[in-house]
């Protein structure tokens, strides 16, 4: 399915209800949610609206309100919508190179980790339908597999919203990668019985000091591979790392709603707490895996 | 809704697809199963047959097998079926009230590990829908309610068929009692944020050096309560330890339909492995709270 997006308003929805989604791809949709603010604009300052109301459109993920912030600042001096708006289309063409040339550069380097036979535990979706190129976390498991590696594969069903059942399932079976889907709740089982013996996942930011936001159950696969001694790594782009964020206690989280749970036992009444990511502390963590290469610690 | 089982086809149909479970419940289907089975049955030998089917529609709970070897054994010269439908139908009434008793004293006992002010996290469901009276985990939470404790309670989904979202949460509803529902990938987020101090949960088998089977996720949460120095109980009757079994390596795990999880997804053709039940070494245990009390290692 494709979606043809015309207005801001339109663009902060697809962000929202996660049509977009996957941090390196918020990314480019802060740099489509400027043109598309400049287009429907009359005047610069109901641009700058706008455009604060797609910066703000998520929290957690760094890449979003960190690209506006960017552009932002490097247009700063250009008032006139019309010279914005094709300057805004220049930097998305640019910006979609960039992305796809970064995904692959971390599949390459994330891919010297994998061995023949390696098995690796991933969660959530971190493919091309989160960034362009191979991905991150899925794109280092791809490219092993291009590479002739023989590996499997397991991967999370990832609640609430089957990220993993929809996406990353759709992904590994295009690629022909033998695969096999559990739910959250059998990392610890699969850990325990030896079926995995790596895990890559991706990130929304990282601090300072190498704590990682990620989709809600990383830190509890984190904590289970350290438990099982199994290497627990990141695979992300570096405009993930986050020099304004010192530790991951300062990272905003992201509440969802209740209803992406089950809707359908809402009569009950019983509240829900619904948290889109969590926080991994950084001694969890064996690696980071970037487009400059894999960071034992993050070196900023 | 009520289930009227007349066959024991439809016992053994009704414990595989999970209309009757809960550990303690499947002692008593067991007893239940050898009477419809002795009902149905015109011959002695054809009891026999239908009495292994029964004791053998669910491996991992070990109530439904050690109930159904107990009372053949106890009848073993009775080969009239007459009288052994009148001997099963008393053995019966005779087990629900020990069932309720049972649960009773186990919430008792437990609700003296409660503060007020205690946040206590469940998992599955362990309440009247798994046993009588007031349940084992649930009814240790449901006891210190009707104490006056306050308390708050938080309960995970419980993936792939939501014995928490449709179970736990209509208990606690009932009830009255406040709680909060979370996918189990909010486990370590509801922990690392201090949301809960306690954990307690039921079991489905629990070897000679008290590693416990329970529901698939029981592991993984009794790893995040370690690092995160939250005490783990499990609520279970004395007649959930198997003097048979050694060690959790040795207790046989269901494997059950990847169609529970998502058979919408089924055209991607991807493996799914969906394992019932987890074993939690004793190292993560707190200590067993029993209708004899409250026991620090399994003392058998």
């Amino acid at each position: 399915m494709w979606l043809s997006i015309e207005t801001p308003e339109h663009m902060i929805d697809a962000i929202q209800n996660l049509s977009i989604r996957g941090a390196p791809l918020l990314g480019l949709a802060g740099i489509y949610g400027l043109y598309v603010s400049a287009k429907c604009s009359t005047t610069f300052s109901q641009f700058l609206v706008y455009s604060q109301k797609i910066r703000n459109a998520r929290p957690t993920a760094v890449n979003l309100s960190k690209m506006v912030d960017r552009i932002l600042e490097r247009y700063t001096s250009i008032t006139d919508l019309g010279i914005l708006q094709d300057l805004l289309l220049r930097e998305a063409f640019h910006y979609e190179k960039e992305l796809e040339e970064e995904s692959n550069l971390i599949s390459t380097f994330g891919a010297t980790l994998i061995e023949t036979n390696d098995s690796i535990l991933t969660h959530c979706n971190t493919g091309s339908l989160a960034t362009l190129g191979l991905g991150t976390a899925l794109g280092v498991i791809k490219q092993s597999y291009f590479q002739g590696k023989n590996i499997s594969v397991f991967f999370t069903e990832t609640r609430p919203l089957l990220q993993g059942a929809r996406l990353t399932s759709y992904e590994l079976w295009k690629s022909e990668i033998p695969a096999t889907m559990i739910i959250e709740s059998s990392v610890g089982f699969v850990m325990q019985n030896k079926l995995v013996n790596k895990v890559i996942v991706g990130a929304d930011r990282i601090a300072v000091n190498g704590d990682t936001a990620n989709k809600i159950g990383t830190y509890m696969i984190a904590v289970l591979a350290k438990e099982n001694k199994i290497p627990f790594y990141i695979a992300a782009p570096c405009s993930t790392f986050d020099k304004k964020i010192q530790s991951g206690k300062d990272i905003m989280i992201e509440y969802r709603s209740g209803n992406e749970l089950s809707p359908m036992f809402e009569e009950n009444q019983q509240n829900i707490i619904n948290p889109a990511f969590d926080i991994t502390p950084i001694e969890f963590i064996s690696g980071f895996i970037t487009e400059k290469g894999i960071l034992k610690q993050p070196d900023l």
